[in-house]
């Protein structure tokens, strides 16, 4: 579905509430309060055979009842009842209903059958759907309060950029309270409820479109459809519109309880993550983030095009606060010019710092002009791409004047500002409505002011990075390539583990190198394999039933004599089938030795909510003890992966860390990539695969599969 | 000097304020005013000649012409008028001087000869100083304002149980206005400024013994003195009153900038963070998290007795973000008991949930009494040690009974409450104003009421742990052991670089193993001890002048039959000679093979600040790579050992993980405190040990020193 067709429902020309309530302390009464209370220009239709009017207005007792066209119904009845009322909305053509009322999936079995019935009806009547199980919609700028949360008492609304989704209705609502009184305004509100039919996605979706809308926030439990909310992420990075999401369920027990409360598939926390980084998406942790990151965005807010951060602060505590905290956070605390140094050197006391972070002293005040010179030499700074301004205790006139300078260097940036004033709102009334009124984002903690502008930076630099490209950078985009005859020879009635040989074949298939091999059915065949691979070599047992083959004991490696080949070729087959009795044997598999470099575990799995998803880490203890692994989901671009080898603590020993030997750091970025490649050309034959270990070798020499397990689902 | 004796500094019968000002603008001016202000109750003398009278007091021309005595004396002159003024209070026998003005050690080389000139009079008149170059002290107890901020406008002060000091006097003084503004009642606030003389640490000492104050909070930005605030946090631990850090200085820029800034050494950010995690501080990084500590212990604040926590949320996905923060902070979202659970399922309806995070969903509104009844049947289960209770969007009546039976529920609870109600202050003015009057801690932000409650909770669990033991736990207040025979002969003469040799039989005298090993001078003496010791060994140069042994190729292993021995020591000793042709040789250390076991690495360094520092790491790429070492200042007891130990994230590889041998970890860590003992032993002359590797062997087979380096400062 198009998003613009969601129009009618957060502008709708006509609502009609069914089972509204003239006691507008009830989820039945509210509606109609709050749609009247925040001045709704349609028409408005209560509907209850109880009342013969409600507020004013004439009480219908049915749907059928009402003349004029519905665009939108809003449903507070019993549940058991929700399906009688959908089959008079289908009758009179309502495109879109929002269900209020809760008994439905999350309660039992008895809900869930009633939620599949009412979905089936609104299927075929046509309709749209919103909840059930939940407090509805708001469209601020079209004064569609149509939802029943006590956080809509206040009026008038803040109308402002943020679009917000939210799968809890209790909390998301609450935010939306707590976030206007701080001054943070909103185009929509949406509580998805169970997400029968419309999700979260949607109304995203929705939101990129409308104009607005600058930045989308979501506060989300769970996700049903990977695939929507990638395309969604595209669309967000198209669009220029920061998307920020609130996910819980980062530990396991959020991660268990936050499945036992929505009733849906939350997915691995690991994977969303891998999607959040590689969509450009805005990770937070806490409520209070959004309206940290709302605030820095609601002015200007010029796209910072890099992570170097200029601090000025009035207080030399102040400016070591946000350096630890930027460069804690992944930010550059740059060395200014020495031409931008000079020119705040002349403007602060010998005392202060002229280097960042600059330390303009409490004596900034003295001056009329001292304290925006500075600021405008840092910004004229080409390192600088944000800048954090930290006051503390400065009051009357001198307060006012800074105020005042700030709003007007806020005006004429072309880099962001975020000024951290650490003092009450109360001592600090006057200076503080000169900055909010003049759209200055303010901050009283340091900490805070640096993370929010720091979470925007980091955006703004992303965005530098993959300009406009599609899904996933250059390449992405095409279509999965024809499958060659040799990879559809090896998946010709294949299922389960393919052997390593033909996991290493099909690996081979897509370019990623693996070992020359060959398979010995006799030692007579093993010895000629070591002489024409040359000597010394490995051997493995080649069964498809036995797949640890260390366990088995049917591995043998450094093999350097004719004689050794011999009696390994023998006890490797011994050994197997003493492990494994009835295991089919194709025979010994003969191996060059690999030469030695670093040695990377590779994998490729399917998640429920994102499909194929591309898994790197180093091996021995990197994976095993320490669970050092970076994650993406394919397509992958090469900067993907090239993130994702960058992004696992043990990096420095592929860089070359301590006199070590640099790996073949491309080489691995271009595996990573042909095993995305391979996820999608396979689709889902492809369940699963290992590449355990791939050694990395030192630059320029490529890498090479040494072991390698895929598993595939049963032939088409 | 006791801590007590600091008495009239924040309890002055008497202030002179020299160099007052009629101008309530300036820094002369606002002190008196501020005393007047809030009711300073002593007797208040002006000193500036320029005036007849001040504020409607007899100004006096001199310090001279004040005929009372005068306990305090306020500075803010000129610097260069300083030591005259000084010069006047030792004549007067004024005990205590606070020196506003700046001008001195932070501003070059002319302010610091003033500073010391400054320090001579004063040491030698007797007179304590705070300052120079401070905002000056507050005893809100009893009214004694004696500062200039002007975040000590707004009157009256809100007293309370709060001590504060502060190395930035701005920052410092904008975080108690904040404070002050979100309920945080204060008992004083110091601003240290240079620290010429009082530093931090003698004001917090003096806080600690103040019955007015029951936690105590710092803003630092470098440490003097490291054994005076050893000293300080054992008493605080015997106190059992908080001790709450904010050190900045954490990043390379950051602790670079707070260097210059200061004046004074920071010291290193890694050592003070042990320093903290062994003495139970509270370090935060943030401001807002004084406050919210402050926030959490504003009440009864019971002290936790582990690190259990429930959560009780009206809202589901409200639980799963405490959850998470939970988790992520090492706490414990313990499961409850069946009892509680089915107490629980009781109250809340069947789609909520009885487990923890309890979702007592929205609905709990319509009880009476099943929102208290639920609260009390998780403070009644004995793994919970302190409870979120997270309230959206509750208003109205229901909200307020809300708000009335947590202040009931607080009051009479044996384990910290905290409540995180994520709504905005206007709509919520009636419940939040009854949750301020109760002293029930309240927060908007469940992430944050979680984090300051879970420091609560570690400093509880940590508490509980080392009861009210000395310094550091049993036999840590043992003065320094005689040294023995053996070890005076090591010393006798040394200086520098000990031989591997003479390195690990110094380490045997403190109780760590080396390995079995003889010196031989010659090929024969080689044989010898290989056979004495049992083939396989190791042979290596003996040398005090080659440290690197593996770059000297002098070193080899696995030597398994007389011919290698023969062989290896003719070439070590020819390696040795080739790479360093003058150095002494002492022969060729033949060593038996140690078994293998887990690389450790042990080593001592000495701190500025803090003195003997013992680090352990892992070996291979844990130190070199991942920087993955622990730290804790001597003495170290054997629960601090055990602490370290546990720290490291290669840790599993010493707990058994994956099938692995489990190590002797008891060994390790007697071998930890065995370090300590001996840095303590050794003092100064000790200046740097390492040992690399320390091999842990497996469960019960103890630990084995394979190389060891001592360095010493040269003998007495």
């Amino acid at each position: 579905m198009p998003a613009t067709t969601l129009q009618r429902f957060f502008n709708p020309r006509s609502i009609a509430v069914i089972g509204a309530s003239q006691d507008i302390r009830t989820i039945n009464g509210k509606p109609l309060h709050y749609l009247q209370r925040h001045g709704f220009p349609g028409r408005l239709y209560p509907v209850n055979p109880k009342y013969a009017e409600i507020a004013g207005l004439a009480c219908h007792p049915d749907l059928r009842a009402i003349e004029d066209d519905v665009d939108l119904a809003l449903i507070a009845v019993n549940y058991k009842l929700v399906p009688a009322m959908i089959a008079q909305c289908a009758a009179k053509q309502v495109p879109f209903v929002t269900i209020f009322s809760s008994g439905f999936a999350e309660a039992g079995e008895e809900g869930r059958r009633v939620q599949r019935e009412v979905a089936d009806l609104a299927a075929r009547g046509g309709i749209r759907i919103c909840g059930p199980n939940c407090q509805g919609a708001v469209d601020l700028f079209h004064a569609t309060a149509a939802a029943f949360s006590a956080s809509l008492d206040p009026a008038p609304f803040l109308r402002g950029p943020v679009g917000f989704v939210t799968q809890s209705g209790a909390l998301g609502y609450s935010i939306f309270n707590m976030a206007q009184e701080s001054g943070i305004g909103f185009s929509h509100v949406v509580s998805t409820g169970n997400e029968m039919d419309l999700d979260a996605a949607d109304f995203m979706d929705f939101m990129l479109e409308d104009d607005n809308t600058r930045m989308v926030f979501a506060y989300l439990e769970g996700i049903r459809d990977g695939a929507k909310f990638m395309r969604l992420a595209d669309k967000a990075r198209q669009a220029g519109k920061p998307l920020a999401v609130l996910k819980v369920g980062r530990s396991e027990t959020g991660s268990r309880a936050a499945a036992s409360h929505t009733a849906a598939l939350t997915g691995s926390d690991e994977v969303f993550d891998a999607f959040a980084r590689q969509k450009g998406i805005i990770r937070v942790d806490d409520i209070e983030e959004f309206i940290d990151l709302a605030e820095a965005l609601k002015g200007r807010a010029p796209l910072p095009r890099g992570r170097g951060l200029g601090i000025a602060s009035i207080s030399g505590g102040g400016g070591v606060l946000c350096a630890d905290t930027a460069e804690a956070g992944g930010l550059a605390v740059v060395a200014l010019r020495p031409e931008t140094s000079a020119a705040i050197a002349h403007n602060i006391p010998a005392f202060g710092s002229p280097v960042n972070p600059v330390d303009l002293t409490a004596q900034a005040i003295n001056t009329a002009d001292g304290f925006a010179n500075v600021i405008q030499a840092m910004l004229a700074d080409a390192g600088v791409d944000g800048l954090v301004v930290v006051i503390t205790m400065i009051v009357g006139e001198p307060g006012l004047r800074m105020a005042r300078d700030l709003v007007r260097l806020c005006r004429e940036a072309a880099k962001p500002i975020v000024v951290a004033w650490t003092a009450g709102p109360a001592l600090m009334r006057a200076p503080f409505a000169v900055l909010r009124e003049g759209g200055v984002p303010l901050y009283h903690s340091p900490v805070r002011a640096v993370r929010a502008l720091g979470r925007w930076m980091h955006y703004g630099a992303e965005r530098g990075r993959h300009p406009l490209a599609g899904p996933a950078g250059p390449g992405a985009s095409e279509g999965p390539p024809p499958l060659g005859a040799e990879v559809r020879d090896l998946l010709a009635g294949a299922a389960g583990a393919l052997t390593e040989r033909h996991s290493k074949q099909l690996l081979g298939a897509f370019g990623i190198a693996g070992s020359r091999e060959r398979l010995a059915r006799t030692r007579e065949e093993a010895l000629a394999a070591g002489e024409a691979l040359g000597l010394p070599v490995a051997m493995k047992i080649d069964s498809p039933d036995i797949l640890h083959k260390t366990e088995a004991r049917a591995i043998r490696l450094n093999l350097a004599d004719p004689r050794q080949l011999a009696e390994a070729f023998d006890e490797i087959v011994a050994n197997a089938r003493a492990h494994a009795p009835t295991a089919r044997i194709n025979g010994v598999l003969v191996q060059e030795m690999i030469p030695p470099g670093v040695e990377a575990i590779v994998g490729m799995n399917r998640d429920p909510q994102f499909g194929p998803v591309v898994m790197f880490g180093l091996g021995g203890i990197f994976v095993e003890i320490l669970k050092d692994v970076s994650l993406r989901i394919a397509p992958l671009a090469l900067d993907d992966a090239q993130g994702m080898i960058r992004e696992v603590r043990g990096y420095p020993l592929l860089a070359g860390a301590r006199g070590r030997a640099k790996a073949d750091i491309p080489a691995l970025a271009q595996a990573l990539v042909d095993v995305s490649r391979m996820a999608l050309a396979l689709g889902p034959r492809l369940e699963q695969l290992d590449i355990n270990p791939l050694i990395v070798l030192p630059e320029g020499q490529g890498v090479r599969a040494a072991d390698a397990l895929v598993i595939l689902t049963g032939g088409e």
